[in-house]
């Protein structure tokens, strides 16, 4: 910014002094309730007396921009600041490839359009049989729970049915820490609520969960991240991170990680919970793909017992994506808050039509055949995508255990960016490496989810999305 | 908080300090961001030398709780805050009688317990049939609905009707002036979230819906209130609030007002309005209860064409708490922002299960005539219900045009929040007046619900509540 006088309209000084400060808080160099700069301080970097900057800071306190605190300068006012804005408005194809482009662009995506950028199953990957079998119970099931609202901390049967899961993970835990949500995302996001003010440094992967970035902007977060390898976080570096930047929170996945498909090793598990303990840091474990694994590796969650480990998952990527549910398991004192914070900004849980629909599936012995199934499928899938992407010259950074990702390197340096754009211009959604990398690091990177590549036209498309890019 | 050194342990000046800081910030009288007292101003107040203040500011420092900031002196760092609690954690029934005290109490009651002070009607009001054919339906319709998510604003179709709906209110919109949300509180939360920062003022009538106050408590917002009167706020007050206290935000019911069931008056919106332009406030139009007129009052959003009002509603009240669904009408530029603060915080709008059943509802012919029964059923009722109040000596503040509620002054001015703790006792749920009013103004009123009230068991408990009261 220009600290020069501007000579405007009435061309006074006053006025330049006057701009000069809307012009910070407009483009948040100033923030609510920030510290406006001492009268000497401005009067010397604008060169103007301070009689100058102590009117325009008087006419800008009358207007309600700023303040005075007796004694102690002026401050911006709280409630100045332009709405939040995440991203800026844009036409939907020229949109800026930042981390809502992905879930813009596929989410919104009409049926006649592609979406190996995607992350969610095809109707024909889920229980369709299943889920329409629980819609017809629904249609017979008590008056109460088609029309009233449900209970604060959801389904008392849907919460007996996890509280049992997540034994077999090796948490065992009960009742009073556990509670339904809207969905996975609305579970991480009463977290943050609860945990977080506006400032606070978040710690990620990189890379990681693209709407892990978008949330964390909602919360105003400074946002760091660590490299991510084959067995999660670089932990050295993470230990580092710990030390020098005092994260107050972790958003990670431990088993199949988005986008890379790596589970978190024992060792990097063991590790990562010390430095976690040493430096009172909180972690969020999102264990959404966790039922993908062949064989479940170890937990966070089960390691640390919920004490510093939050677990949070849902069903959108196993079971429906539309029957929207999610929960949290934790302290019990921190449950016992959440659940207030969510009467408060949704009026209680998921719906108890969801929450019906999801525990008729799961108690419904189908649920086992059918992921059983869905593993053996995805073993087949991720190996013929591989080979294909490979005679493209996309390499595979790892093959995951388990799951629909991909996340692979573009042999030949092509900017995935540039790809995905071009890939984009003929109804084909991709999800490029940047989208998911706080550093901005994995230009040359692409997730694929390889349920989504059946269609001989996406290969075409992909070929010559290569030669744009 | 006292001031004066503390003699610890370790009995220094020093930790004396440093105490007396900590205390101020766990006890929220400093926040995160907050500039920390000068260090002469300290000294002076504390009785210690300057340099006895450096060293514990410095030892704070180290300790990461404050931080310096070159040439300007210490903040309290951001992310030192303990996490948001909204309420104390306290036993069930013995929980304060604060605005979550009603949500608690009626959302977590299992069947045996009456619920007069709930605000949602029985099951055997709502119309059930209509929602096991949408239920049926559903188990028939497309794989898609079932399993995928939604798109970002929600249901086409949803929105379409909703359009013809809101043109009936006089309310001309197009398709992106619109949204669909996971539930009428999640649509004025994702408002408050887009225009509010912690500290904002935010007007809301007295009395208010109560989970307003709980909502903006989560927003860490500055609360105040303008008495509500039979025609809407009381207008000269409200001109003067918006000039001496500047809030941001205007939150209100305009058609049978929660907990009032009052209706603002065509002359009340206008210079409501008015003021509003005059001094730049948005104002939240929560039309929850507005299919329940016989008929339709002027709406700010239709006087306002949606330029700085703000419509929500939902479909809890008339078709189906359980099916959770509401919607935002407002200016398009802030539409593709809120619909951009939905992906981040919900990844996406309502379930498309949920919006196909209500879709499917609204559509059918039935919810027309559904209304009209359920208008005439709670004229009936309302007017009983008083009859039976009344000989207890409990009045109504006025009789509504429409819905469920009675807002009611109890004559003999018993303490009401007392009575509801003496009919909790025997599984009766009340709504006590002080939990819908800031001022704490409204402790000898009561809001019944009419339609929950058809037991004998209530009107004995309510005579011995109102004589332990």
């Amino acid at each position: 910014m220009d600290d020069a006088p501007a000579k405007g309209r009435n061309g006074t000084r006053t006025t330049g002094v006057m701009s000069a400060i809307r012009a910070r808080v407009a483009g948040r160099a100033l923030g609510p309730g920030d510290r406006l700069p001492s009268i000497r301080g401005l009067a010397a970097t604008m060169g103007v007396s301070p009689s100058t900057v102590v009117e325009a800071y008087d006419r800008l306190a009358a207007e309600g921009l700023i303040r005075a605190r007796r004694g102690s300068g002026f401050y911006v006012s709280p409630s100045v600041m332009p709405p939040l804005a995440l991203t800026d408005a844009e036409p939907r194809r020229d949109r800026a490839v930042d981390p809502f482009w992905v879930s813009r662009q596929s989410l919104d995506a009409d049926e006649s359009v592609l979406k190996p950028g995607c992350g969610w199953l095809p109707p024909d990957w889920m229980p369709e049989d299943a889920l329409r079998r629980a819609a017809r119970a629904l249609a017979r099931t008590d008056a109460s729970v088609l029309t009233n609202y449900g209970s604060t901390s959801g389904s008392p049967a849907l919460r007996r049915l996890l509280l049992k899961r997540l034994a077999e993970d090796e948490i065992e835990t009960s009742v009073n820490q556990l509670m339904l949500t809207g969905s996975g995302t609305q579970a991480t996001d009463l977290i943050c609520r609860f945990l977080l003010r506006p400032g606070d440094t978040v710690l990620v992967d990189d890379p990681c969960y693209f709407n892990f970035r978008a949330l964390l902007r909602a919360h105003q977060a400074r946002i760091i991240s660590v490299p991510y390898t084959p067995s999660g976080p670089d932990i050295a570096r993470f230990e580092q991170v710990l030390g020098s930047e005092r994260p107050r929170l972790y958003i990670t996945n431990s088993a199949l990680h988005n986008p890379t498909g790596a589970t978190m090793s024992l060792q990097t598990a063991h590790r990562l919970l010390t430095a976690a303990a040493a430096h009172d840091l909180t972690i969020v474990e999102d264990d959404i793909f966790g039922d993908f694994e062949p064989e479940r590796s170890p937990r966070l969650a089960a390691l640390d017992g919920l004490n510093r480990v939050i677990r949070i998952g849902s069903f959108s990527k196993t079971l429906s994506a539309s029957v929207r549910c999610g929960y949290i398991a934790g302290r019990a004192d921190w449950i016992e808050q959440l659940v207030d914070l969510q009467v408060a900004t949704s009026f209680g849980g998921p719906s108890p039509v969801a929450t019906d629909i999801i525990a008729n599936v799961l108690a419904g012995g189908g649920y086992r055949k059918h992921m059983d199934e869905l593993r053996r499928r995805l073993t087949r899938t991720r190996r013929d995508v591989a080979r294909k992407l490979q005679a493209l010259g996309i390499e595979p950074w790892l093959m995951p255990r388990g799951g629909f990702f991909l996340w692979c390197r573009l042999a030949g340096r092509q900017d995935a960016t540039a790809m995905a754009r071009a890939a984009l211009e003929e109804d084909v959604v991709l999800a490029p490496g940047n989208v998911f990398s706080v550093s901005q690091t994995a230009q040359n990177f692409m997730r694929f989810n390889v349920a989504h590549m059946s269609e001989p036209r996406i290969w075409d498309v992909l070929r010559r999305a290569l030669k744009a890019a």
